[in-house]
């Protein structure tokens, strides 16, 4: 098994791509192919006292950088590190893609290189989301910044066999995102995918409220991801400041500091909880291929569970059960029923 | 200054609601009318020991459900007690209206009732989230599933003058909530959003992300109703369950059980910045008249900070500020401009 890295991809591409990918190589044993600019990959491998790991390199002389208009890009630089990683894989040179760079231009890169799943209209970027019962996974959270109610549909039956098959949920619910729980909220294209889901066999709990993602009441989260994006983010965003702020606040006696550097040293077992860096990547599901997309700012710990992801889905051999599943009408079969 | 009350909306009417208005007779001697079912309403009133306070009764026997489509609601019941709340602050027996029931139907009894602002195409709901920084204030937060670019800039415009006049911020920076900070990110309405607001006079700072929220990167936070709606709700349930698994994680030893005990004791100023419900209702703006809206679920706390709210609101004339600001080519003036 090889996972091939975008070394270049990213706010932190090379320094923390290159870690992250060492990182994988010497805790998880997984071979990995870093591609992008060699001398500056080479660089920081000299940093990381690479030694005999199993990690090689792959010249692409070019980066498409993170503000660049994704179809453009990907017509004008097919030399650049996503593209080339994508053509490695699709070549047999690599069994799975993992990228934190322009997400558009992964995601296109991916579509290039694997295609889509026969009957997916629309890829979605599924992420895990830890809550107070463990663990629930929102999909679309970036790739389609427009989805239609049939794309929504799709995103739940994908999300529906992943977290079945990979994340180990039996028949999992599966809730829509809305602003509200009854079936008349929401804007036309919820409205429609509400009663397209509510048709289909997935064990649909309805519509739910940005409130009940961390408290756990699905399993699999379906918006568009445009929504998915901005919650995931702003998870991140409030559970950073969130910390920051009692620390803050615990600071303001010495006694209390005193007690705080005990509770804080103990708590690791949340503080692994609720970062979010441990849950490395978010695959992307409906292509023909496993791909994992990282987002923008992601350190060398990131990466690294990237890269055990990918590994994950590889060997579980997630495509194969959503063709499987979508070949049956586009619903799903018995195992995420609710029947 | 009398605040109307539609004491039978939201999750917990009329109980919550009711204590919710006597507190706030109690603690800010703000004159309440409460609207609904008489004999419920003095039901509550005699639990909560009203005595002289200044708290009067108007009955409207109807009630609008949570789940009961707005359009039609409003043209059945036209004794709701939102509908006859509405009517009363029209015909001047109130100056405000607060209303935790069904969103659309509060906005839109408020609309009949007091009508838009001249220019303003739709209202928002406007919603302050706590920061590092402190706050900031973000919008729309439900009143609209759907928006156009035209409505996203003049939200900008509505929530720079807010954060102006009423939070007291000298030319508050406002971002624009997208999947991305580049000028490329985003679906087509974001897009020609950001080049609408960025052609205007507004301190713009251009795109922001869902963990630049909690940050305090921006004063005001400009999205459609439905990304607003999500977004805070998911925060307040986040920060619920991530304060309920820290407890949890502290339980785990006995010796930092006890020093938790003493830290949490001490921790009330933080625990006063990340409850929402310290912040009370949201205002409607862009509508010709004071309307809070408050979310279902608000209990007393919620309700009667609203209260407090609403009076605030109509002390400071909020809707003169706007009127003025709209009325100079729906840009704004200076105090809220950049330059």
């Amino acid at each position: 098994m090889k996972i091939v890295v975008d070394a270049m991809g990213g706010d932190y591409a090379p320094v923390e791509t290159v870690k992250g990918a060492v990182d994988a190589a010497r805790e998880f044993g997984i071979e990995v192919v870093l591609v992008g600019d060699e001398t500056k990959i080479n660089e920081e491998l000299a940093q990381n006292g690479v030694g005999n790991l199993p990690v090689s390199v792959i010249h692409a002389p070019e980066v498409i950088e993170m503000g660049e208009p994704p179809a453009v890009a990907l017509r004008k630089k097919k030399n650049s590190s996503i593209v080339v990683g994508a053509r490695l894989v699709k070549e047999g040179a690599g069994d799975a893609l993992v990228s934190a760079g322009n997400t558009g231009a992964a995601m296109g890169s991916a579509l290039l290189g694997f295609g889509r799943i026969k009957g997916i209209h629309r890829p979605a970027i599924a992420s895990v989301i830890p809550t107070v019962k463990g663990k629930t996974l929102i999909l679309d959270v970036g790739a389609n910044a427009e989805c239609t109610p049939q794309n929504l549909m799709q995103f739940a039956v994908m999300g529906g066999i992943y977290s079945n098959k990979i994340l180990g949920v039996n028949k999992p619910k599966v809730g829509l995102l809305n602003i509200g729980e009854e079936e008349t909220k929401g804007n036309p294209i919820y409205l429609e995918a509400y009663r397209l889901i509510k048709e289909s066999e997935l064990n649909f709990i309805g519509n739910i409220e940005g409130r009940d993602i961390t408290a756990g009441v699905a399993d699999v989260v379906v918006c568009d991801g445009f929504v998915g994006n901005v919650v995931l983010k702003f998870g991140e965003g409030l559970a950073r400041d969130l910390m920051a702020m009692i620390k803050e606040e615990l600071k303001k006696n010495i006694f209390v500091k005193i007690g705080a550097a005990i509770i804080f040293s103990q708590a690791t077992g949340l503080k692994k909880k609720i970062d979010y860096s441990e849950y490395g990547g978010a695959p992307l599901l409906g292509i023909n291929g496993v791909c994992i997309i990282c987002h923008g700012s992601s350190q060398a710990k990131a990466i690294k569970n990237a890269i055990r992801v990918a590994k994950e889905c590889v060997e579980i051999n997630v495509v194969k059960s959503i063709k499987e599943s979508i070949g049956k009408n586009a619903i799903g079969d018995d195992t995420i029923a609710s029947g």
